[in-house]
C-alpha cells in the first residue's frame, strides 16, 4: 500500500470569483497547486437551477490555478475535482476546502492509528436518459469502489464521506433523448437534479453494502427508506458523468486529520451533529479539547418530504417564495453552525437518500496536533 | 397580594385562517375564553410588509373569539392582545401560544417557588413625531413597570420576557407631523418598524434598570451596545401606542409554569440557548426530566449589523431575493429547534435593542408537573 | 327564454381584507347583495401554493356579505362563486369584479344586439385521482354546457370567457387516494394545480368543439397543441369539484355590457390584446370612443415551456428565487396594462391548454353608453 | 470633424459566463476585436447587490478578449466599457450588444443625414462621500461633455441616450470615509446604488441643459421632477468613477443606423415606446419597413415612488419577496417587448431622476438597409 499526506484548506472568500486566499497559500508555499486533488466550496447563490456563482467560482479558480499548473483553464477543470454547492443562507459563510495528496515514502514514526484519506474516481458519460435510474446506480457503485481503492481503503467503515458531482438534464438533452425514442425520468431541469442526486446516492448505498444492490427504477425519489449514511450528491450542468470522491480514515494516511461521520435522522437531530462531532475527539463549541481542532463539517440538509419535523408541521414545501432547499440550508447551517462554533461549514440542500427523508449525513474533520 | 393562575396553551395551526384548536379547547372547558390575555402567534407569511397572514390570523381569532365572548369582533381586538409575527422559515412551525389569568383564592398548599406570572399596561397614544425617540422610550419604561405591577412582580430580576406591540409610521402620519411642523425619525413606513422597536426595547432596559435613563434620541438604532435582554418587540400598523406584556416569576402565581431566559451574543450562540434551557430545569433534547416539560421559547434573531458572524462573513445583508429577517428566523430557529427538540417555537426577527448586536433574548417556559 | 341584466362592477382594493368598496356600493344601493353571482379577484399575494390572500380575501367578503344576505359567512362562500387570482406583479393592482345578474320582464326597446350575460353550474366532486385526468375532463364539458344554458347563450361563438375554479391535490388527498390503492396524477401539490387546471380547460375545450373529446390521460400537460382560446382556470385548495363561469354574449340579456375576445399566441402578442380590444369596439389607450369605456380584461399569462419567446430564450422556467408564474403574470400585464392603459386587469397565471404553449386567451368587456 | 463607422452586434448569450457568440463574430471577421468600444448586456442575475452575473459576465468576456486584443483580461477591462444590467425578468432574452468605433476617410458619397454616433469619457475617481451628491453631480456633467465631443456631436438636441457605470458604496468605502470624518450619503450598499445613479442621472441633465444646474445634495432622491430624458445609469462595484457613454446621431458618422427617443412618462405609457419607435421609421411589431430593421432597445424601468400608476395601486415597494427593481423590469420589459416584438431589450432597472417618477427613457436603434 503507498502512502500519502492528505492535506486541507479551509479559505474563507469575499465573493464566487475571490481566490486571493488560495493564490496566497499557494504563493507561500503551504499549498503545493500540484497536490490539489478537489475543491469543496459553498458560494454565495441561490442554489439552484439558475445559481452561476458555482461556475463562477469554478471558472474563477480555474482560469487562478492554470498559470500555476501550465494547464489551460479547462484542463485544470478536468484535472482537480471541483464541487461548488451553492447557498449561505442564514449564517452559512462563503468558503472552499482544498484538499490536497502527495505521495510520500512512509509514515512518520510516531503516527498512530488511521488518518483522512481521500480517493477519486469517475463514471462513463451517461445518456439523458440513464440519469435518475439504474445505470447511473449502477456505474456509481463502481466508482465509489474505485475511488475506495484510490484512497486505500479496503474497509467500508472506514468511508465516512462521499462527495458526487453528477449530471442533470437540460431541454436539450431531454430533446437529445427523445430524439432517439428514449424518454428520461423528467423532463424538469429542476427535477432532474433530484433524480441525479438521488440514483448517484443510491450508487454510494450499494457500494458500501448499506443497501441491497436491486434497485429499480421506481425506487429512486420513492423508496426513501432506501439510503446512505455517507453519501453527499449535487448536481451540475456541466458534465455528463458522475465524478466520486470518497473520504475516510486508512492506514495507508500520514495526515494529521482525522474524518468521523453521523446521520441526522431529521433535520434538528442535535444529538447526531454532536455524535460527529465527538467522534473526532472533538464537542460542542466552543471546543476545549487541546489537541483537536475543528477543521470543518460536511452535511446534507432537505426539507423532510412529509412536510413535518418531528410532528409539527414545516412549510418549506410549501413555501412558492424561497425554495425548500434554501429553507433547509439556513435551518441546518444555523444548528450546525451553533453546535460547531462558526458558520463556516458546508452544509448542502437536496439530500435524497442521504440519510433518511428529512435527515442527512454530517462528517466532520478535526486536525490532530501534537 | 392577589393571586392568579396563569395558563399557557400552545396550539399548532394548519393555516393562519385556522382556529380550531383554540376553538377545542374552549368546547372542551380546557380554556375559559373570558381568561384569554394575550395570544401571541407564529404565521407563515414572509414577515415583512406585505404579510398578510398575520393580521388574517388576528381577524380569524377574533372573529372566531367574537360570540363565545359575546362581543363584536372589534372589541375583541382590543381587549386580548394579539401579537403575530410572520415568518416560519426553516423547520420553524406555524403556531399560537395562548396566555389566561385568572383571580384565585388562594395558591395551593404544596405550591412552592415562585410561578409564571403576566401582566400588562399600555402607553397613551404616541404623535407620529414621538416613534423611535425618546417620548416613546420613557412611556414605554413607565407601562412596563405597571405591567410588572401587574404581573405581581416587584425584582426585576424576576422579569424574563417583555413582549411590546409598538405603532409604525405610515404616510399620513409622516405628513400629519409634518402638517404641524415636526419631522418624524424616518419617512420610509419600513424603517419606522426597526425605529419604534428599537426605542420600545430601550425602553424596557430603562424600567429594568439594564440601562441609564438618559437616552437620546440619537442613540436609537446607533449606539448598539444598549439593550434590553429579555425585550422582544414588534411594531404593527394598527395601533399608535404600546401594549407591554410582562412574563416572569411571581410568588402571586400559582400556576404550574415557570419561566427563564438567557441572551444569545451572536447568532449561533448554542450556549446560551443551552443555558435558558436549564434556567427551568431543563436541557438539550431530547428532555429526560420526568417532572419538566418544554412549553415553548420565545427568541428574537437578527443579521448581525457588522456582517459577520465571529469572523465569518455572512451574506444575508446582501441578498436581494430574500430579506435578511427571513435569513435570520430561518438559521436562528434551526438551532433553537435543534436544542429545544421542536420547531414549534417562538423566534422572531428584527431585534434592534433586543439583545446585542446580532444576537437576541432567548426564554423557556417550562411546565412543572408532579 | 329569460331575459337577465348583468352587471359588472370593478372596485380596487386596499388590501386583501378590504371589501369597503363593495360595502359602499351596498350601502348606496348600487348593488344589490342578492343579485351577486360571482366575484373575481386579483389579491397581491405570490400566487403560489402559499398565498394566503386569496382566502383571506374570500373569508372577509364572506364575512361582511353575510348580515346582508342573512347567510352565515359559510353559505356565502357556496352561494356566490369567489375566484381569487393571487399575483399582482409589476403594474397589476389589486381590485375585485363582481358580476350581478338579476331576471327582468323584458329588453328595453332600444337596446339592440347580444349583450353580455353569464351563467353557471358545477360538477360533482372528484376523486384525488380523478384530478388531471378525463375525468375531470368529461364533467367540465358537461357543466360547460350547463352553465351556456345557464347563461342563455346557444352558440358556442358567443362564449367569450369562462372561468373555472378547480380543485388541487393535498398531502392527505393523496394520501387518502393510496389508501384506496389509486395512485394521483402528482403528489406534488404545486403540479397539481397546473394538471387540474389544464383538464379544466381541456373540458372547456371539448365542450365548446374546439378539439376532439377523446382526450387521453397522458395528454393532459403534453399535447399543448390541445387547448380553449376562452379557458381561463384557477386551483384553489378549499374544493373538491370544479365551479364554471361562463361569460357570452347573449340576446337574451339586457346588460350596457359587450364582451368580446381573441388568443395571444405567446406573451409578447400585442395585436391579439389589441384584437380583443377592436372586437368590443375600443382600441388601444387612451380610449376615445365616446360611448365606448373598458371595464376590465381577463387574460392568461404563462411562461413558454420551451424557454424561449419567438426564438428568444427567457428565464423564467430557470429561476429558483421567483416562480415562473410570477414572472409570466408581471410581463403579459406589463403588456396588457400598457395597451389597457391601466394596471387594474385580471391577469392569472398558469395557462395550461389555455390558448397556445406561452400564450393564453384575453377577453375584454367593455360598457355601452348611449 | 473626424468621420467614424459604428457598429451594433446583438448577440444572444446562453448564460452569463457564455462568449461564444462574440468569439463567432470575431472569428468570422464580422468583428474587429480592436474597434470594440462598449459592451452593453442583459444578465440574468436578480439585479440586486448580490447579483454576480455581472461581473461573471464581465469577467468571461474579458478572459475571451484578452487573447485577441494582447492585453491581460484586466486590461481589456480598463479598455472596454463594460455595462452589465442584472435582472431578465418576463420575457427579457439575456444578450449583449457590442458598439465598435472605427475612423474612416469619409462618409460614402450616398449616404445622407445623421447617423449612430458613439463617444465616451470618464469622470475622476470619487471619494465614497462624495457619491450621491453635487460632486458626482457636477463631474458627470463634465464627463457627459466630453462623450459627446469624442461622438462629434454638439447639438445636445442629437443626444438620445447616455449610458453612465457608477460606483456604490460598499461597507469598506463607508468606513473609509468615516475614518475620515466624513459621513456618506447613505450607509446602505443597496441605497448607495439608487444615490449614485441617481447623480449620474443628474449630472446628464444638467450637461444637456434639461435642468438648471444648481442641484443641492438634498435633491438628489428627493425632487423627482429634477430628471433627465436620455440618461441611463447603472451601478457597480468594480469601479469607483463614472463611466459615461454618449449615443447619439451625427453627420459625422458613416454608419447604417440611426438613434432616437422618448420619456416614458410612467411604467404603462405605450404611446411613448411607439413614439420612440417611430422616430426611427419603425411601428408597431410586426415590423413592415422593408428599409428599417429593429436593432435594440435601451429603457429604464422603476416602480412609482407614489405605489400607484394612473391611480391604481400598485404592490411593487411593499413586496418583501420580490425587490421592486424586478417587478418594474418584468412589466415594462413586458410592454416594450411586445410593441418591439422581441424580449432581446435592453430594460434596465433603477431609473433614480432618469425620466419622470415611475417613468424613464426610452430609446431604440434602427439598421436603414438600402
Amino acid at each position: 500500500m503507498r502512502t500519502t499526506s492528505v492535506g486541507v484548506f479551509k479559505i474563507a472568500t469575499k465573493g464566487p470569483g475571490d481566490v486571493s486566499g488560495l493564490m496566497s497559500l499557494i504563493g507561500s508555499g503551504a499549498v503545493d497547486p500540484d497536490s490539489i486533488l478537489a475543491i469543496l466550496g459553498k458560494t454565495e447563490g441561490n442554489g439552484g437551477v439558475n445559481d452561476f456563482t458555482r461556475e463562477y467560482a469554478v471558472a474563477a479558480l480555474c482560469t487562478a490555478l492554470a498559470p500555476k499548473l501550465s494547464l489551460t483553464p479547462h484542463a485544470v477543470e478536468q484535472r482537480i475535482a471541483f464541487v461548488m454547492s451553492g447557498g449561505t443562507e442564514g449564517v452559512l459563510s462563503p468558503h472552499i476546502t482544498v484538499f490536497t495528496r502527495q505521495e510520500i515514502q512512509q509514515r512518520p514514526a510516531g503516527l498512530s492509528g488511521k488518518r483522512l484519506s481521500i480517493g477519486m474516481a469517475q463514471t462513463r458519460d451517461f445518456l439523458p436518459e440513464e440519469l435518475g435510474r439504474s445505470a447511473q446506480i449502477t456505474e456509481t457503485a463502481e466508482a465509489v469502489k474505485g475511488a475506495m481503492a484510490d484512497a486505500g481503503i479496503t474497509d467500508t467503515a472506514d468511508v465516512h464521506f462521499v462527495q458526487i458531482k453528477c449530471p442533470l438534464l437540460t431541454s436539450e438533452r431531454v430533446e437529445a433523448a427523445a430524439a432517439r425514442g428514449s424518454k428520461t425520468a423528467t423532463t424538469s431541469a429542476y427535477s432532474s437534479m433530484a433524480y441525479s442526486r438521488g440514483a448517484s446516492a443510491l450508487g454510494v448505498a450499494v457500494a458500501l453494502g448499506e443497501i441491497a444492490p436491486d434497485i429499480r427504477d421506481e425506487d429512486v425519489l420513492r423508496r426513501y427508506d432506501l439510503f446512505s449514511k455517507v453519501a453527499s450528491t449535487s448536481s451540475g450542468i456541466e458534465l455528463m458523468h458522475n465524478v466520486v470522491i470518497v473520504l475516510g480514515n486508512s492506514e495507508g494516511s500520514a495526515s494529521e486529520f482525522e474524518i468521523g461521520h453521523a446521520v441526522m435522522s431529521d433535520a434538528i437531530d442535535a444529538p447526531a451533529v454532536i455524535s460527529a462531532l465527538t467522534s473526532v475527539g472533538l464537542g460542542v463549541a466552543p471546543q476545549v479539547a487541546a489537541n483537536r481542532e475543528l477543521v470543518n463539517i460536511f452535511a446534507k440538509a432537505e426539507a423532510s418530504p412529509d412536510g413535518a419535523v418531528r410532528g409539527f408541521r414545516h412549510t418549506m414545501l410549501e413555501d412558492t417564495d424561497i425554495s425548500a432547499t434554501r429553507h433547509a440550508r439556513a435551518a441546518v447551517g444555523g444548528l450546525i453552525a451553533g453546535l460547531a462554533g462558526t458558520g463556516a461549514v458546508y452544509v448542502s440542500g437536496g439530500a435524497e437518500h442521504q440519510g433518511p427523508a428529512g435527515g442527512g449525513p454530517v462528517a466532520v474533520i478535526a486536525r490532530l496536533s501534537g
